[in-house]
Parts: C-alpha cells; structure tokens; sequence
C-alpha cells in the first residue's frame, strides 16, 4: 500500500519578500496559479488516496497549511522545531508504519515542479515496485541538462541483478555516491561524465526499512523516534516529540542515511522536474514578453530588459533604464536586487532577523 | 512698497512618484523637514508682509495649496490651465499693480532651495532698489559652481552708469542675452569664461513695468491681461480668465520679454541657492552615510552604494548588489531606475498618463 510523506519544511527565505516563515515557497503559486502544496496534492490524487497522505511542516506554518491542504488534522503533522530531512522523515515513517507495518512511503517535496503527470506516477510507482521487491532505498534522479550548481549530485553505475523490466529500459541504476553542490567547473564534468543525475530529495522505501536504516546509521535519531513511538496514542505525545526534537542533531537523510547505505537504486525521473532556487530560476522558468521580462501585476517600465517585475494589484511598480533586475512587491515589502545576486537574497533576510522591530518582515 | 508673487507651477513629473499633478514638488519635503513652499513663505516673513504675497498655482493644486500656506483665499491665485511663467507672471503684475500702482514684485519660484536667508533677503533688497530706481527688469543670476546642463544661462557684461553702492561691490551686471539649458561643452566653456550666471528664475521690478515690457514684446498677452483687468470685481472674472487663458501661447518671461528688453540687470544671487531638478540631484544635495547611500524611512540594503533609498513607515524596502540606484516608494507607487536617468522620469509619467485605469498614479 503506498503511503505520501509531504515534506514541507521551507523557511521562505530564498523567494521573499513573496515567501515568509509562515508563507514559505510551497504556499506560493510560483509555476502556476494554484499554491505549489495544492499542485503537489492534486498530482497524487489519482494514485495515493488523501486518507494516505501526511504533510510534515513546522509549526509556524500549520494554520496556513491547514487551508489550502483539506486534509485531516491529524495527518498534518506539525514539528516543533526544524532538524531537517532525516528527522522529519524518521518521524512520518514511525507514523506510516503505525498504519501500516508494511506500507511504502513516498517522500516528496511539497515545493518542486512536476511538468509531466503521467510520467510521474509511471516513475513512482516504478520506484515502489523496486522499493517492495529489493527492499531498497530508492531515490529519483534528474537528468541534468546544464551544469547546475544549485542541486547537489547523485553518481551512478548500471543496476546489477535486478530482475525488472525497468532494467531493460535503463531507467534504474545503483548508487555509488551523493554529491554536494558542486563548483561550475565540476558541475561541467558531471555533465559530460553522464553517470551523475540531480539529486531531487524525493525518496522511495517502505517505512520500516528507511527505520532500519536510520537504526543503523542514526541511532540518536532512532531511539528519539522510538521514544516518539511509544507514546503516539498518549496525551504526553506533543510533549515528548518536543523534548525528543531539542535532543536532536540537525541533519539531512542524504547525508545522515543515503551516502552510507548499501541497498540505494537511483531512477531516472524524466518527468520536467524544476525545484526554482531562486527569483533568477523563476525568470528562467517561465514566459518573457519581447523584451526579455516576466511581468506581473500593475507596472510599468521603460528601457528594461531580462527583469522579473512583480507589482501587486493596488501598488504601481515603474522601472526605467535597468536589466537583469529583480523588483518584487509585497503589500508590506519590496525587494530590488539583480539577478546574479538572488541566491544571496537570504542574506537581506538574515539581515532583518537582526533589526530590531523588523521581525514581521521575516 | 514690497510684494511678491510666488510661482507654483509644477506639474509633478521630476519627482515621481513622491510628487503628483496635486502635489508636485513645492508641496513636497524635499530639503528640510517643511514643505518647500512653506519654506519660501517662512523666509520672506522678515520682510514682505504675508498680506503683499501671492501664490499662482494651477487650479488642480489650489486644495492642497490653501492647507499649507494659510494665506486668505483672495491670495492664491489659480490658473485655469498652463500657460507658463510670461502669463503667470503678467497676471500677478496686474494683481499687485490694482492692489498699489507703483508696488514693486518679487517673483519667486515655490521650489527652490535657499541656504543663507539673511543674504537672500539683502539681494533682494538691492535688486528692489535698482528696480525702482532705474525702472529695470531685475534678474537674480547664480555663479555656476559646475558646468551644469540642466540651468538656463544669462550672459553679463559688467553694469555701467549705475551710480549705485552695489556696482562698486560688483555685484550688479547688465544681461547681454538669455542662453537655453546648454551641452555640457558649452556649459564648461560658460563656467571657464566667468561672464555667464545661472537663470534662477527669480525677478524684481515694477508690477507697471514688467506690464509695460509685457505690452510692448508680448502684445498678445496683454491685451489679455487687459480683458482681465477690467473684470476683476466682477463676477464674471473666472470665467473672463479662462476664456483669455484658452486664447494664450504658452511663453516664458525669459524667452517672452527678458531676452529682448533693453533695461535688464543681474544681480549675483550668493545666497546658496539649489534648484533640485531630478532625484539624481536630491542625492547630491543630502548627506550620504559611509556607503555613499541617502536613505530614509524603513529600508535594509546589502552590498549598495550611491543610492538613493526612501522607504516609506510601514513598507520595508530592501535593496542587494545595486549601486548608483535610486528607488523610491510611496503609498501607492514604487520607481526604480538608476541614477543617470533619473532625468527621463517624466518619460515614465508620460508613459503613465496613457495607460488606461493609471490616472491616478499621476
């Protein structure tokens, strides 16, 4: 039976002043009109039923959450503190195997563009086949198709000795290593090498051998979750995940689990995957209008060229004699940056977590 | 006996978005904590009593006007349309001439920037002197500090015959002719040559001999002045003012009558005037901090230089990477552009005003 972990962890830094602690990316509609979260349910609705998916946040981020998603409260699943991936995921699959001893859980991040449905499941559900027979850690990978430095890398080598019709359409391969974010000129060999996809954090495996592996290669974060287990059906739960969280190293399963583990198949997601970084990624993603530009809302503009300008309905944003600009309004903030420097737009953001008076910006 | 006409003719354009068709520039705060208009009135209080000055503004600005300057009614005189400085100020002249047939007028614009009120005040002390005394048009002229291209020029030769204390302070010079905003080669060949004064728009002279000069180069004009003239207490005066200005060219009094009339003097204006005629100025004008940037209202910015940043209260404005940049916020508006064009604002008002449903914006 397969079972949805939704990982909805984003801080909202890189896409502000849009994105907020309360209203990070996921919430937003960067691709298309609906909120990122709502296009990641809607692409599930025709094989994981709603009863079957949890979304795992933090709790700043619940209420907003709580109405655009539509689903049960309690498979909502609000931590009290971010310990990143390996943690949140250890913790939905305690509850998954809770369910179901036997479920397999996808584990998806709720703020990714997904082009192509069909494609999507059709590799889902290859994934979980894989991950039922093999007992297998299996994650899916993105074919590069520039040298990226933003997304960390996966290399790969042939499966070996799995007897599956996805072999024969060599779309499965087995993991040799996981790859930080690479410098331009290595991101460039991968390219050329063709033995290493993009790394795009969604995971496939049944929950009790992702808690096997986190046994193995995390038993601080085991033990912690097994503490968590024993009182899931007590009043005492929000408590002890509380004290259990604050224990905890903050860690990634990628590092924490993927790198170590033996049993680890890569499929090929060739389903137009994007996971915009950045407002220069969301200038790249979507149409321009002759001039090079990605407009939006009330604004008006004069010699500017390759810009992303995004006006709000009442505000008019009037932008003359600049290129590869960034102007976004909020109803209470505005951004202006050029596009070479949005990946250091969480900078600005540190910088107002220290102004004094500034803290509803964040 | 003193008066003066204040000219308040802006039109809004250069400081957008802060200033608008109904609340241009003179209503603004542009140098000091008051708005620039209150400023002129504050610094004639010394010596022109507030019931021998006059306001001539357009009518669209008369409401905003009437809260800030606290002068009767009868005093702010609106001007059904444009028809620039020769009819404003032949319209004064006709005021003020009712009011005391040989009242001398000092014609001031609402927008300028004046340092030194003491000495300002002893100019225009001398220049209504030599107005009277010699029955001259008086002209204030600045000594150029840089080969600005954005005055009007007036070429000097030194006054003769004038048996006046100032001509030994060498203070008062005959006007040989009238120069347009010049190119920047010109304008250096002005600096270089020491016979050639900024035009600060700012006259003295007989309200009767400003008319006279009117009559004999601006015919046209004042057989207008005299329709209105003769209609003054009547209750038909609006409508006989509109109909005249409908009838008028749109002239300057430099272009109109200064550059053809023979008794013209200038007077060295030392009084540490600025005409601020573009954001671009505004930042040269105000101290800067240690990164070069003039900021006000709430902002954070990163890795920016030479800009100019004014924010509003509520909204924050965060700038990252940009230098030499001006942005500017306001309740309903934001401009983004940089320095060096910051002359071409008016091209995004013009820009504004033919887009349907922005009228508002203007």
């Amino acid at each position: 039976m397969l079972y949805c972990l939704i990982i909805a962890g984003g801080k909202g830094k890189r896409f502000w002043p849009k994105s907020r602690i309360k209203n990070p990316k996921q919430m937003l509609s960067v691709a298309t009109r609906k909120t990122m979260i709502e296009d990641t349910l809607e692409r599930l609705k025709p094989f994981i039923d709603k009863k079957r998916i949890f979304v795992i946040t933090n709790k700043e981020q619940v209420p907003t959450l709580k109405k655009l998603v539509l689903l049960e409260r309690k498979k909502i699943i609000a931590e009290p503190l971010s310990r990143n991936t390996a943690t949140a995921i250890g913790l939905g699959a305690v509850l998954i195997k809770k369910e179901n001893p036997d479920g397999i859980m996808v584990c998806l991040p709720a703020d990714h563009i997904i082009r192509k449905k069909t494609k999507f499941r059709k590799v889902l559900s290859l994934a979980a086949s894989i991950a039922r027979k093999e007992n297998a850690l299996v994650t899916i990978g993105i074919k590069p198709s520039y040298p990226a430095t933003g997304y960390g890398y996966i290399k790969v080598q042939r499966a070996k000795g799995i007897g599956h019709r996805a072999k024969r359409e060599k779309k499965v391969f087995q993991v040799e290593r996981f790859v930080e974010k690479p410098k331009k000129e290595d991101a460039e060999k991968f390219l050329r090498s063709g033995n290493y996809f993009w790394n795009s954090g969604i995971f496939v495996w049944r929950a009790s051998v992702i808690l096997e592996a986190i046994k193995e290669h995390l038993p601080q974060l085991y033990s912690g979750l097994m503490k968590i287990e024993d009182c899931l059906k007590t009043k005492q739960r929000k408590e002890v995940i509380k004290e259990v969280y604050k224990g905890l190293k903050s860690i990634s399963i990628d590092y924490g689990v993927m790198e170590k583990a033996r049993n680890v198949f890569l499929i090929e997601g060739d389903f137009g995957w994007t996971d915009l970084g950045s407002w220069r990624a969301f200038w790249e993603f979507h149409k321009k209008d002759e001039k090079g530009n990605v407009c939006r809302g009330k604004s008006v503009h004069i010699d500017t060229y390759n810009s992303v300008i995004i006006g709000d309905k009442e505000r008019l944003t009037a932008v003359l004699g600049l290129s590869n600009l960034v102007v976004i309004q909020t109803k209470d903030a505005t951004l202006v940056c050029p596009q070479d420097r949005t990946q250091d737009v969480k900078l600005l953001v540190k910088e107002i977590s220290k102004r004094r008076g500034m803290k509803k910006f964040l």
